[in-house]
């Protein structure tokens, strides 16, 4: 039981909610109903009958909804490795710069940032921002930069402004979860448009144009991807604003990857290739920096042909006063942790993560019935499953589950991502882990795996 | 211009767009229509037109929307003295305990608050919070805390959990303007209950229930209140609990400024004193620990009788998880900021803004035209305004807009709180400050006021 409960802490990459589950929280659910006089009162109110609001019945975190159903107990003799976790700093060996802890701690003792800061985060925080990120082709000023309480209150944010119930958005598959849970809970339709694991998870352009109708109110372009690791060349890209272009349809670049490439690859800002299509590119320090508790993530807002107008902007304003900004002592911090923070630190984070992506691809593309994508960066890896190779199991769901049971290496089936038969590996883990990982899924693979026979193509070799 | 922007930032207490109005955020408003081929467009979508949401339009900050509108031009020969912040730090006279940065830099230390955190906050913080809230008669633990991202997203969470659309919730007049801007941006409809000055702002209770109805999800008591700087007695708490029990109406209790009670009153929270009414407690650091900026609120969950029972629960997991939770950092160090924090610290900060009442009070009570309500606690008097004695003013906007020209001074109109002909000072000030300021109010009115004459009371004498 108790081992039930860390798992589920385990499995989140920015949706948590660890200790929730099995701690507590659900209460035995017998009603008592208070003794009330009817004649005192004016109103036909019932009696005690508190219900949860209709949106937080519709705030689904589909990661939850499948791994709480998952059996989860692994083989007490091997010991647990979690493939399963979007965060890369619970294994310690991928810990923040000291710049950026020192930053901190000097924000903490100038005593400067302890009030109230401007809802949109303070004027020379955004400005470092703006400072950061821009380029000739896409100028930023502290202006256009939002400051949010981590990416996701950024992607939040963006999606308020920009779709009203009723509207639709066009979301990755597989892609983030967190973009259908935010636009589903306030009423905002989802339509998904393919990724192309052929084509090094390209976006399916024609699949996406398809999608597009009157109540399209945004697209959500995710690069580099979670869950893909994938990362679009700037032809694509074109390609991409191409459509949202002649659509005229703005777009929503969930970039909290950016720079997180493998060399040999380079990361192209969606913003600088366009100057006609409106764009809100949100990202923060999680990745880049490490530092994902920290909750500080950013609006860019790329309009250089005016489209957004003052709407937009004073909608997100208006929209970040209802919770005020991300934590002040952050905000201090923010301009030393982007200016000072030594390249080599970036390097050594996307170094390692590269070779333990090369690592976890080389061992699994020779298993049989699994099929690999290699990344060009973020942190993770999608393996298909042939599982018309393995009778056993329905699907990932069942594939993975029987891989904890009894190999004790937890992968999250992509079914979470909307795309099943697939899974996720996340390749921050320390690189004996990754090996042990790879060796015990190969083994695991083998002891499962059915070759087709006398009707498939080994008959003609 | 730079002033106004200045001083736009300086208004708020809670709601802040500091450099956002003056600042640029307001471009020019030309519409670039880009040329669209329409033969290509399968829907019949027009140019480009990105409008901000309706929900972002409906979300109004009235401290915005009148401060935004008042001529604010300071008497170039009197340096500004601005009552009106709800900030305790800008000032720099009341910083925060060395235990509480101390505990901040211990949790950077460590390395171990950098990861996300469970969407409801580290298990670890909450029972630091439950613990330091727990009672007898309201006891608590870990699972009945959710942290949240300050004050601000308590409300917000328990406030999206309680109602649905078309429901209406009861809010105080005079009262905190952040209640209104949440509930409408939601489809939620406000009905203000009074308060009633000459009774010590207790809540006019008769008021209170006549407004309930079939549609009504929740009341919201504040207590220490913003802005009056009231506190309940323990009768006329268990009279509200009463209304709420016999109408079968769940309770948010905004208790920020708990514990806040200036020497001789004694701060009582609701939950102790109810056995059948649910109640949903927020507060956080930002007042008693005088670090409003590190955004770290929490709900606490009183439910003895069961009525929430599990949905109600669920539904505030499910809602912490669209933004995660606050600063990791700030969780890591909220255990010892709770344990450790010095009595004398809080002491400190209550006489002073006691003492700073009493001057306030005394000064301005023996000036013609003007009824300062003594406060209990908080760091807040409302002033009424005998709008009649000065007829020059029609109201309290104009009568603060005109302090400020001519004596620097400024003082937020209570209008601001929907209660017109009263103006809000904040107590926070240094000690000099505020009695400068208060010679410049009664300079000011008795310049302005004017006696009533010949068919009043005077002829009597």
């Amino acid at each position: 039981m108790s081992f039930v409960v860390k798992m589920n802490g385990a499995l989140n990459d920015g949706i948590h909610s660890k200790g929730m589950n099995g701690n507590g929280v659900h209460h035995l659910s017998v009603r008592t109903h208070v003794s009330v006089n009817p004649a005192k009162l004016k109103s036909n109110r019932p009696r005690w009958t508190v219900r949860p609001s209709e949106m937080s019945k519709k705030t689904l975190n589909p990661i939850r909804a499948i791994v709480d159903g998952m059996k989860l107990t692994p083989n007490p003799e091997k010991p647990m490795i979690a493939l399963s976790i979007g965060d890369p700093t619970v294994f310690g060996n991928l810990p923040t710069d000291d710049t950026v802890l020192q930053a901190m701690k000097e924000a903490i003792d100038s005593h400067k940032f302890n009030g109230y800061a401007p809802s949109v985060g303070y004027q020379k925080s955004r400005d470092a921002v703006a400072n950061f990120y821009s380029c000739p082709e896409a100028p930023l000023e502290g202006k256009d930069v939002i400051l949010a309480s981590g990416c996701s209150q950024a992607i939040e944010l963006a999606i308020s402004v920009l779709c009203n119930p009723g509207d639709n958005i066009l979301i990755p598959r597989p892609g983030f979860s967190l973009y259908k849970t935010l636009a589903v809970s306030m009423g905002i339709q989802v339509k998904h448009y393919n990724l192309l694991p052929e084509k090094s998870w390209k976006i399916d352009l024609k699949h996406l144009e398809s999608l597009i109708d009157d109540k399209t109110a945004c697209m959500i372009i995710n690069n580099p991807s979670n869950p893909c690791g994938s990362v679009f060349s700037k032809d694509h890209l074109h390609k991409i604003l191409s459509v949202a272009s002649r659509n005229c349809i703005p777009i929503l670049a969930d970039e909290i990857y950016g720079d997180m490439v493998f060399s040999g690859c380079d990361f192209q800002s969606l913003a600088p290739l366009s100057s006609d299509v409106p764009i809100l590119s949100c990202g923060g320090l999680a990745k880049r920096w490490l530092v994902p508790g920290w909750r500080m993530g950013w609006i860019l807002i790329h309009d250089r042909n005016n489209i957004f107008g003052t709407g937009i902007r004073e909608g997100l304003v208006k929209l970040s006063q209802r919770i005020l900004g991300p934590c002040t002592v952050v905000q201090g911090a923010l301009e030393s942790i982007l200016n000072d923070t030594p390249p080599e630190f970036y390097q050594r984070t996307i170094s390692f993560l590269k070779s333990n992506s090369e690592i976890c691809f080389s061992e699994l593309s020779t298993v049989p019935g699994l099929n690999p994508v290699m990344p060009s960066g973020a942190m993770y890896i999608m393996v298909g499953i042939e599982i018309e190779h393995f009778p056993e199991f329905q699907n990932d769901v069942e594939f993975t589950e029987r891989l904890v049971t009894e190999q004790s290496v937890f992968c999250l089936p992509a079914t979470a991502f909307e795309y099943p038969n697939f899974f996720r590996i996340v390749v921050t883990v320390p690189e004996d882990m990754m090996i042990e990982a790879c060796i015990r899924i190969r083994e695991f693979c083998s002891r499962h795996y059915l070759p087709r026979s006398l009707d498939s193509h080994e008959l003609d070799q």
